[in-house]
């Protein structure tokens, strides 16, 4: 039996992950929130609907940051978010929501997993060559190119995400997988009836085959919507908890920091084009629920789950243990 | 009644068309034998797998054709298309075999239209971002995106090609497309088994709405084969004729003279970058049925149909009133 710690001593000792975070790059405060909330290492969304060209101008643009930033460092590895840890930086973890970067070449994904991609989410809400998303008006699950996809994607390594992703291209994909797959930033459906959250079914076979759901804070995707607090969150984290074991539920944020409204206007629209295709009715700014609102308040989740009787090997798996777990079987090394 | 005529006179003054050639069009002998066969019109495809950027290259190169062979005529109308028949020349209409040059743009669909694009395939063998080919693991018909890409091509007024579009989605286009629409260049299943020929439900419904099929000449998707001759060819047009009537059945001879191996390959590449997918074993040089190798011996259709007991009048729908009419009714003017 390890020694009881106060939370927030326990946290500061913790590898604590973010397996989702979209939020505005150019805010130099998503940084400051970063680094004063002793987030070790983040899953940072660089293609939601981005094409092969423009991926790789956002991959341009996070390798001057990590030139300029010494708060920041290019986490490819295990090793790398460990390193983080001890010297007191933000391991970015460089991630897609879609797999549209590769256009119609899986060739490429060897390109963008040497520049260091570690998290691909197969389809990002609507349909792309792999398969369907979920919010699509069907889902026959993978395609030829989808299955080829899986296979390469396991090959080098790279976690498969599936939050996004349709129903039945979700299960395809986790039965097909090699690697142990995530629900990076994902709720149960039974615990909220979204779109947006998994299925029973989804959850049982991520967690059989050793994979991880991060608990969402995004506010829409909990019962209490926007008027949802830290405590809803945390009822989020136990309900999966309860569903799939302490062993395979992580945090995934989803906080969309400084993100304007011309942003989720975006990421709504048909295939990232499509003008005023599902009108979204945020509140703007967006604020992610109360006592969680950006990453400095990281350290209340320790809190509040050790309030809710959690012990220390619990918090610490549910902080960033789980994730790190994964990672190093995905990713290997 | 018309004055019955000599099968060549019929033919020399019938408006020829032919609703899908796939040639290598860097090859001068396809240009001297479209003109020495008297054919009026094509429908010459410029995109397979090509992404935006790649189909604006095929553009450019089609402007250069038509600005230095005078025998050619870009036909963008019915009028343009009964000008090259009074002039002698050969109109080409510049057509998709996919829809993958918009990309994730529809809005990109107007300024094709505007350079002349008037035939669009919905999907090539495999999954796009519309819907499914024929060639897929499974096929959930349209997605959001294609439901609203077969509302902008139907908007701009361009037809719709379904020859090798997936079996789902075959009939969701047809059943929500307000024009008429086509199956350029495909046979019925009944006639042969294969999954690039169409389904007696597919045939029906595009001939119920005022659309009309091709027949192929392609050796593969008939049943003796690469062992066809015009005989098998005319066999192919009976029978389309037998089941959907003589006002929907036109020529789709899926020409791809001169090509060489190496694009083959390309064709059934998995999304035309995979290496090796469906490894094809095609004769080299692939020749189409004897008889019709080539636009030089179109003529022999109307000879071969008029043997058959063909009357002028329905010899003269086959050769390119059926498709003049299509024309006239989804391009306008």
């Amino acid at each position: 039996m390890t020694q009881p710690q106060q939370p927030q001593s326990l946290y500061d000792r913790s590898v604590v992950i973010d397996a989702l975070n979209i939020s505005n790059w150019n805010s130099p405060s998503v940084y400051d929130s970063l680094h004063n909330g002793g987030v070790t290492a983040i899953n940072a969304t660089i293609a939601v609907w981005e094409n092969y060209r423009e991926c790789m101008d956002n991959l341009v643009g996070w390798m001057h940051r990590f030139e300029r930033d010494d708060r920041l460092l290019q986490a490819k590895s295990v090793r790398d978010i460990l390193s983080a840890k001890e010297e007191g930086k933000v391991g970015v973890v460089l991630g897609w929501q879609n797999a549209s970067p590769i256009e119609n070449d899986l060739n490429r994904l060897a390109m963008f997993y040497a520049l260091g991609v570690r998290v691909i989410q197969l389809t990002y809400n609507e349909r792309n060559l792999l398969g369907n998303g979920c919010y699509e008006r069907s889902d026959d699950g993978l395609s030829n190119f989808g299955v080829d996809a899986v296979k390469e994607i396991n090959r080098l390594g790279i976690l498969i995400d599936l939050s996004h992703v349709g129903d039945r291209t979700t299960l395809e994909a986790a039965d097909l997988s090699e690697h142990p797959v995530a629900a990076t930033h994902a709720n149960a459906r039974g615990f909220f009836g979204h779109v947006r959250n998994k299925t029973d079914d989804a959850l049982k076979l991520i967690a059989e085959k050793g994979g991880v759901i991060g608990a969402n804070a995004f506010p829409p995707f909990m019962p209490n919507g926007f008027q949802s607090t830290l405590d809803d969150y945390i009822d989020a984290i136990d309900d999966l908890v309860e569903r799939v074991g302490i062993d395979h539920v992580g945090i995934g944020t989803d906080f969309t920091q400084d993100q304007p409204k011309a942003f989720f206007d975006w990421l709504f629209s048909q295939q990232g084009t499509k003008l005023q295709n599902r009108p979204v009715r945020y509140p703007d700014p967006l604020i992610h629920p109360e006592g969680i609102e950006t990453p400095d308040k990281f350290s209340n989740i320790a809190v509040r789950l050790s309030q809710r009787g959690y012990g220390n090997d619990d918090i610490t798996k549910v902080l960033g243990g789980n994730w790190l777990r994964l990672f190093s079987q995905v990713w290997g090394g």
